[in-house]
């Protein structure tokens, strides 16, 4: 699969993960061209505050492939990776990330910290981004703005103070 | 319990971690003095890159409370938290984490960033450090010295890149 099918696979699962009341935010992993394993952010869903896309899927991808160690995989996530994901691609050696839309209130792979290229740190790995950028952004913000439209008529209320998890 | 006790008993996780070959990190998770949820670092046992002490306890804490917001919870760990877990700790919305050992290669709580409080970020934490600092560096060091020894005379490889994990 291309980078672009990829990222595609990624933003069905953030309208999954968005038809199931949470953020919408996927993520896959794979490894030349095959997708190890996908997830959408599951926070609301399991009650998990670590159950971001990127980390559910490097989860299932190292289970997928029987160790911790995600060498040569590469992440598809549509939302830049917030501190604790960026982490987590870090922790788990993977060899490249391509994010879709920039998070300017909690990105960590370009607007507030560059976690995966830090030389001090004991892995680096290539950072992308831009594929699907639009298609992201906007599914993003087409959430928020329904949710925020169920608010003013009564309805559930929702933590708008990040568009990450 | 005190916070003293607590980090006994993250000490406690730690040990128990160390003794099925994971890297000796432990970390507890309370509220009001009492314990919610403990665990040792599983990286190795569990084969899950994401499985730190600290962001196992946060999962274990949030099934035990039934919500991924951790408000009002104190985090107790044997070492400096790292980006990803740094990172957990400000996505559970903790109040409050106390560590015991630095972590100058990847701590993220002050060595090499301080992700627990950027005010650009949508929730920051108390961080504090120093109970039983000795001790918990003195398992670390014990631990990789008895590893290397026994790489040295033909045994299992081990990663010592770094001490987080």
């Amino acid at each position: 699969m291309t980078d672009e099918e990829l990222m595609a696979f990624a933003l069905a699962e953030a309208r999954a993960a968005g038809r199931r009341g949470d953020v919408p935010v996927g993520a896959v992993v794979a490894r030349g061209g095959r997708v190890l394993a996908g997830a959408g952010n599951e926070r609301e869903a399991s009650g998990d505050p670590t159950a971001h896309a990127e980390v559910l899927a490097l989860r299932r991808a190292a289970a997928v492939l029987g160790t911790w160690r995600l060498t040569g995989c590469s992440v598809f996530t549509t939302l830049e990776p917030c501190p604790m994901c960026a982490g987590a691609l870090v922790a788990a050696r993977v060899e490249r990330v391509s994010f879709a839309a920039f998070d300017p209130k909690a990105g960590a792979c370009g607007s507030l910290y560059n976690l995966c290229v830090d030389p001090r740190l004991n892995h680096e790995l290539v950072v992308e981004s831009g594929i699907a950028a639009g298609e992201a952004g906007a599914l993003l913000s087409d959430w928020f703005a329904t949710r925020l439209r169920g608010k003013a008529v009564g309805g559930e209320a929702v933590d708008t103070g990040t568009i990450d998890i």
